[in-house]
């Protein structure tokens, strides 16, 4: 069932790894079938260099497995509530990519601090709080995702593609898995240049709001000029 | 004799190499034979690109050589004091890697900061006390064995299986070499992530308690999920 | 039509990926043909591995399309800006190189630290003022050359062949764009030791002139002295 | 004329290529023949990629060329002198690997922060004063040598092979140019712990002299038992 989804999911996951953005059993990407509400992802705790196509799990949006021989990633459930939350996104990566989880274990928001952040996110990359306590308690994995939302209030998911979780690392989204990979690569990018930059200047705020504007949406915008093509 | 665990503890010290833990001769990785009291280790100052499975030493639980035409590795006696001690572990690595050798040196034990540390380690990696003058005389590679267990006091080994000794670098351990390699490279992504969370933010002070155990219980402890099969 | 000088474009481009300079489709490298008043330069948002020198565009000193199916880079009129006011350049490289990056981000100009910068850089590494919110309204690339241009007030780009765009990146130049790569490579090489440096000597202010003159002098002087050859 | 020595300093080259120690042409390996006073040494300005053993330049104790068609390494008069001065040393390496020249750059001696450098290096690798305006103008090269002379004072050549050329980089020595090489590496590997070591506990002083004796001395000394076999 779903060969082709499985197969995109399997080439996500295989990218993270090529990209150097996971080690040993770490990440997971998942992309979404929206008409048959069917998610596919990685199995949990499976080696990259042992994982096929065959392996990918499909599951429905609650996170039951519905085939595949191997339970799904322990991330699944926080991967399924943003599918249920955000109707607009297809595709999910979860990395602990070295220096977007060091942002995520201070605790500190990835601000803009050029214009390779702006070409790829709208603005200051969010940070989630803390999760609560009876959170942890009820229902980890789901709670995450929760976390995630709140820390979205405000924000238009659909031009912020990416949040660090507290304590624990990146999530990012897009159209498809493989959206997700890229804007994976380029997060961990732009967390390492965002991070020697702190360090060179700790008082950096960032960019200004019409660069930041000009930069994003040369390339995301409807009037978009950035590359070969454009469907508005 | 004991080709089997020679094998396995040969291809211990190139995993080593191959990730990136060690350059030219340094490092080293260990199993026991518990029921001959039997351990193999890799010879002293041999570079791994000449090194076979042939040429791995067995000694005796007092680092006495028992077979071989090699040295083993100037560490052996640590390594046997360690398998003495504590009867629950079957392998040890040393290494030198960087980000690990860093808060060695710097003679800070390594604060859980975020999820992927407590997937592997229960709580704050300690480090040793430098080892005193005396000590070095006496014994110096036995004795290196005796501060990491004066580390421990209070400390259960079984939960945390690494350890960083004050300028030098960390001992790892688990069931057997291949867990140590494992978690060797699982230290030295921590150290890094957790080298860059303190630049990021030097009051940081390390993650709760509720969530340390809920993702080193779920990966762990005896209702765990994580991955695709459990031995309780 | 000039076909060796797409070769020659397509060539500097590969190598900007190979060094590990860009990844996906970040930077471009260009490179002019004076007598004809034609500049190629790589097609926008294309990949590197799926990059022919046949899809190299030619543009005029406008930036204006006159050969090739693909959109130019997004950049192209700041490197036409470039070639027009110093008649002395004739290839141009953009990257987002990650140390280089972080200077620009951090709006810092690279000090001259070290004889290795020496050997290349005539002094400090100027830093343009971040542009004018009319400039980026006007015309955001055009004006991006304008803004390197003003940072080049009293300094000879023959001398200087680099600068760092704030808030964006390096834009490095040279006879032709395999210069302009070499100078790249060089410029992160120096933006990344210079970090280093001011990491472990936060006072630090360069070298002093007379080192800087001997460096400098005894390859790009007129009595040089460095290397095999030397056409003065 | 000696084909084996200019192999060997070939082979140095190339090595320091493979370990990522240079880029381009940077950095040079020389050897001497003790019985005949020559050193064979890398022409000056050559790529790493098209360099031969018959490239491979031989010079005079003064530097001057013997054989070869190509112009010695610009610091070729460096390396002649401290074959005068030090009759102990058979190899020299010169780099500007990363770490170690940032150390160069700051004017900071690297400290011995932990076994690693105790195993090879015995004590701080002393900084050079910073060369001055008169020893630039009479003959820059070779007073290079003389700085790093007096850096010496007090200083065993033969335990302490390594020094960093204040706001250049580093210089390294032994036996031949093999052990020359082999300790470049290791000198850049401390050179990154220390950095690393400095940032998170910037008032770090390095280890104890006990500590320094017991395993420089394991190693180096007349009772040393690390490694396979010692020719006291």
């Amino acid at each position: 069932m779903l060969s082709e989804l499985k197969r995109r999911v399997y080439e996500a996951n295989m990218e993270l790894s090529e990209r150097g953005l996971v080690v040993y059993t770490f990440g997971n990407a998942s992309e979404i079938d929206r008409e048959r509400g069917i998610v596919a992802i990685k199995p949990s705790g499976v080696d990259y260099s042992t994982l096929g196509p065959e392996q990918i799990v499909l599951v429905d949006l609650n996170g039951k497995r519905v085939e595949g021989e191997l339970n799904p990633s322990s991330d699944t459930r926080t991967h399924c509530r943003l599918y249920r939350e955000w109707e607009g996104i297809g595709g999910i990566v979860h990395t602990h990519s070295r220096y977007a989880t060091a942002w995520a274990q201070a605790k500190r928001p990835l601000p803009c601090f050029g214009t390779t952040h702006a070409d790829y996110f709208y603005g200051e990359v969010p940070c989630t709080e803390v999760i609560g306590d009876k959170a942890i308690e009820r229902d980890y994995e789901e709670e995450t995702g929760v976390q995630i939302v709140d820390a979205f209030a405000g924000i238009d998911c659909r031009h912020m593609k990416a949040v660090l979780v507290a304590c624990h690392g990146p999530f990012v989204w897009g159209a498809d898995a493989r959206e997700a990979v890229y804007l994976s690569v380029m997060l961990e990018e732009v967390a390492t240049t965002g991070f020697f930059t702190v360090l060179l200047d700790p008082e950096s705020k960032g960019i200004k709001k019409s660069l930041l504007d000009k930069h994003y949406l040369r390339k995301h915008g409807k009037d978009a000029y950035y590359g070969q093509e454009r469907v508005p």
